[in-house]
């Protein structure tokens, strides 16, 4: 036997491959060190997943469930290793990773078909952004609702699936069918936008660079949701709601977890859960139809006014805690930092998590780089959405053609009914800008000079369309990405701010951007 | 008679003054018109107040009620034009206005006496902020807590006082005395930090000029407040508590009105008021006394988490609504306007009015322009507070040595006990900022030459602290006062910016804000 410089035992690839089953020991590999990991399987917190390594390399897996991406997690593996791979295969990139390829393959071999609308962030697991043109209709379409799953879809067969409750007066081994839900319950329905906490990120990591996905404006969609109440649902389990109006709970529920069936698990404050007027519903349909497998097949949880990453998609237990989720994304994920905190001194257990969001808004066309053409009064339409957490309103929102200078209020459109505190959609906004004056701003000498460098024939000028909005607790957008800068990317809601070029109109009416105005404007509900 | 030009008769002040009873009509003058009001007197919203200016000028009285300055105003007293002044003495600056004075101070007669360290904006009607120690204390006393007076404060006899309720279900006579709002009802006390819109307003004012009294940083207080829960004095006044989970609150009550005995008046969403987690309150006592009559004596709507335009004070009268207060204050002030609008502009039709208050905090020591000792770390300790509205909390104050280009986390300080969402009472904040970096910054080229100008001996440097907010939905203050100025200077939540000089430790320990610091740093509540 080989051994390495350090004294341990070197094996190969092939020899690791034998260690596949429990009669023969279970074996992976983790960058250039070999682990028997048989008396780990019993206790790994992922399940049986681990045997899709059995006998391969752990490290694509781990690029994928990020959870392992922690110096406790290699600590824990180094307990088990039993040697070292011969230095010329222990190149992780190398390998893909043996012969018989990763093993991911299997792990997503039972993804959903998908709209080809969808801009693909990642594909496995798959994180995929709504077209521009899927933002304009106010009820997003399901196919083309933003994608964001931090771990494969789980195949989930409905008819026997079952969803458990725990809490205080629940008896410990109930669970509810998904037809009790839609049979033993009023089916409430609400609609809810949904936001991912990195939306908008590329824009921020244009300015700095920051880790994760990179999200445009799209990592947004709204649809209604139908489902039971959660309120009704826990006291349905047999735990009795509390008197919201004394001061503290009851010892037990200061947070409601949500735990999906594959893995991904979060947790909101027990207050949000148990507010007549929080409409956190179990959800099973989504805009009239079962809820596709992306979006949580054959439950979620819809937290509305809440980052997204709280409404748990293939729901399968719900419990009432002390404490927050222990799961690596409610601890170790999701949280807002200050701009001078760096990925290492990051100190995720004196941050809060993210639950409810900030006011945020986007332009979403005319796009950056577009020619627009104004109308025979100068102004060009922009169009683009708001929408805030808590349930807040949006107010009012500031459109501008010069950077920032002056503003013109756009006109609002979002869905009625919504009541006060309960603003749970987003708001459309459309304004007709006027750019005349903004032309003319931007021939001035230091204008006029980055204009000459664009390669289009004759543009009559450069600006940048900005829009910021303003929530019902008169909350604003922030103005630049550096003030709100953080290393993960998140909450990244400053002006939307988006170059265009505006040219005459002798060119044509043809642009991209008035194709788009045209095709969608029949699509706002019919209340401003 | 005389005639003027235009062919009205012309009358002197002395001619004026002998029209001031009913027997002999009553006249005003309003700049150089005479008016015969003797008509209007019964319809006058404000009452019988119109007859301290009966026989003189109203210019002093519509200066000070500031709801008459609306062109609606104008109009209808010119329906009672019956001739001019002559013209020597139309001039209302130069007429105090006549020999008996201009009544004014008959209004403000009963003003209670106000602490010397308060620091007036305006004398009558009174409107004073806190010293900026007073804003240290985490409980802010009585005699210190901010003063915002619309109107001269009334005079009011606790013993036969009465509250007047109106609403669905309840009676029309409906009425409740002090005595039996302190012995029918439990006692409920909530901590609220009350702010004006236009806290910070001579900030923004610095950088454009707005309309409004010129507060720095101490409009801004927080007490204990005790009373009744609105809910249950609704409740008990014979209204039927609505189920708040349904979509819709019943006719009749989308707004609850406050009325106040001087004449004040304004209205928040019925679904705060009757929010079991709303904590509105029908106070009577502040810190544990009566409330002065400086806050409210006997009664007082506290609405945490509102601006404190809608905790309205001298509460005489609660109202059920299908629609907002008719209050001038409530329609034609405490709105927010696009940084583009002005006064002509500023369409209060579609502003929506300022209920929750955004995220907020300023610095409070050092104050501008004070000179600072670093420690031997190099550190000098920085202290502020931040807020923002809707029972959301402080999740994380940052302070910058340097304008804004590094950061460092506050330790926090905020009242115990308040559930998750209620977070109705401010959070207090200290630093210990590194301003060894910043120097070396401010000795730069350009930076120096600032510090050059400075008169002081021997400046080591300038630089700028900075601190700013983020609360439970993560919303950030914006850095500058551009993108969310309004005309009217409210909702003036930008980056607090303090310049100061850094004087090197040999200049002695004694500065003030060293002296502030010791002297209040035993006054914070005990948990974190």
């Amino acid at each position: 036997m080989w051994v390495s410089p350090n004294g341990r035992p070197l094996y190969t690839r092939a020899e690791v491959a034998e260690h596949a089953t429990p009669e023969k020991r279970i074996w992976v590999t983790y960058g250039d060190g070999v682990y028997d990991v048989t008396d780990f399987v019993a206790i790994h917190p992922g399940g049986e997943r681990i045997m899709l390594a059995a006998g391969r390399a752990v490290d694509p897996f781990w690029a994928v469930f990020s959870v392992h991406g922690t110096p406790e997690t290699r600590e824990l593996i180094e307990q088990y290793r039993i040697g070292d791979l011969v230095p010329r295969e222990s190149d992780p990139s190398a390998a893909e990773m043996d012969s018989r390829g990763t093993g991911l393959e299997m792990l997503f071999a039972n993804e959903p078909e998908r709209h080809p609308s969808l801009r693909v962030r990642a594909a496995r697991p798959c994180n995929a952004e709504a077209a521009p043109e899927s933002l304009l209709p106010y009820v997003t379409p399901n196919e083309l609702f933003f994608v964001r799953n931090h771990l494969p879809v789980p195949v989930i067969d409905a008819d026997t699936f079952e969803l458990a409750v725990e809490g205080p007066g629940i008896p410990d081994d109930f669970r509810v069918s998904v037809t009790d839900l839609k049979t033993k319950f009023p089916p409430t329905s609400v609609m809810v936008t949904l936001q991912c906490a990195g939306n908008r990120r590329a824009e921020m990591h244009a300015v700095k660079p920051v880790k994760g996905l990179q999200w445009e404006s799209g990592a947004v969609s709204n649809a209604v949701w139908t489902g039971v109440r959660l309120r009704d649902l826990l006291a349905a389990a047999g735990y009795t709601l509390p008197d919201l109006s004394s001061a503290e709970l009851p010892d037990g529920v200061a947070h409601v977890h949500f735990d999906g069936a594959e893995g991904y698990g979060a947790s909101i404050p027990a207050e949000k859960a148990l507010d007549p007027r929080g409409d956190v519903l179990i959800a099973y349909e989504m805009n009239g139809e079962p809820i596709p497998r992306d979006h949580g097949f054959p439950l979620r949880a819809v937290v509305p006014g809440h980052v997204a990453a709280r409404s748990v998609k293939w729901l399968s237990r719900i419990a009432l805690s002390d404490d927050e989720s222990p799961s690596h994304w409610q601890q170790r994920d999701y949280k807002g930092f200050s701009p001078s905190a760096t990925l290492e001194t990051s100190d995720y257990s004196r941050a809060q998590s993210i639950q409810e969001l900030p006011v945020q808004s986007a332009i979403v066309f005319p796009r950056p780089g577009d020619a627009v053409v104004p109308d025979k009064d100068g102004c060009v339409p922009v169009r683009g959405y708001a929408v805030s957490g808590g349930g807040r309103a949006i107010y009012r929102v500031d459109v501008s053609p010069d950077g920032g200078k002056s503003w013109i209020d756009a006109d609002i459109v979002r869905a009625p009914d919504q009541p006060y505190g309960r603003h749970w959609a987003w708001t459309q906004w459309e304004a007709r800008v006027p750019v005349a004056a903004a032309i003319s701003a931007s021939l001035s000498p230091s204008a006029a000079a980055g204009s000459s460098a664009a390669s289009d024939a004759e543009p009559v000028g450069k600006i940048t369309l900005v829009c910021k909005a303003v929530d019902s607790s008169y909350n604003s957008q922030p103005e630049t990405f550096e003030g709100i800068y953080n290393v993960r990317g998140v909450l990244v809601g400053a002006w939307s701010r988006v170059p265009v070029q505006v040219k005459p109109p002798s060119e044509g009416t043809a642009s991209g951007t008035q194709q788009h105005q045209q095709q969608h404007q029949q699509q706002h509900p019919p209340q401003r």
